[in-house]
């Protein structure tokens, strides 16, 4: 099956996460006028005992058509990330819960001034740079417990092709 | 006075915060290679009580020669700019205490791929973007609590000359 890409938005990504951008976003001055704050954009969680890592992800783009293999999550804290760059990217996710099936997969196109934020839990695939290799500012947990379980598919019929 | 601007990096700022960079920054590979993981660049401090907001400051560049009337801090939270463009900006700092002398201030200039991360209590200048207006992610604290401090110099004589 060739999965089929959405545009995307915060209403789309609603049931995955939080989308960081300016777009349709409250925002308020501040600085006397010259800057405008777009505010608290998403609900970050680290849950009880993690703490907040900043990062930056240099990713390479994969080849395309490309074979989906599996999809991950991190069930102790929330996951952010914001491209730093001028390059878009695709964003790939499944709905929280103990299974993923193909049909559940979403796949959107995310421009190059929209950040992602998945809530803790939410299945994702890593990240998928487009254009060129990019820079992204990611935001997640540290601790020392299990915070990565994956899931990898029993078929090779799933596929991107942009 | 003429404020003197020197160029960013993390040993020269280091009695302020952090600076977010790749450059001399430890990383691993992740995602079977295709991405490198630039690891743990800043040590977000909320507080006990604070809540981390995610926010998009979009900053409109000053007029220079530009008078230094102020500077703020923020006592209970920790605060981090990533610049999500490629133009610069300057970064105007001094070190926490209850006073702030002229003398005591640090201007940097930095780079498009540097942010930077004031520990909680760094006196600092509101963001100085250069080269047009300019969207940077900003890390801060969230809470009721009075979080906002200035300080006024009774001087007109600090300025900075690009």
């Amino acid at each position: 099956m060739k999965l089929v890409i959405e545009p995307l938005s915060k209403q789309a990504f609603s049931d995955f996460g939080d989308v960081i951008e300016t777009t349709d976003s409250e925002h308020f001055l501040i600085n006397n006028g010259s800057t405008q704050r777009f505010h608290d954009l998403a609900k970050i969680d680290m849950g009880e005992e993690g703490r907040m890592l900043v990062n930056i992800f240099r990713a390479t783009p994969r080849s395309y058509p490309l074979t989906i293999e599996m999809v991950e999550r991190h069930p102790l804290g929330s996951q952010a990330f914001m491209p730093l760059g001028s390059n878009p990217y695709l964003v790939l996710v499944a709905p929280k819960g103990e299974a993923v099936s193909p049909e559940d997969l979403r796949l959107f196109s995310a421009a190059a001034d929209q950040g992602v934020h998945y809530h803790a839990g939410t299945w994702h695939h890593p990240v998928l740079a487009l254009g060129g290799v990019s820079d992204f500012l990611v935001i997640d947990r540290g601790g020392d417990e299990h915070n990565c379980d994956e899931i990898f598919f029993d078929t090779d019929d799933i596929r991107i092709e942009l």
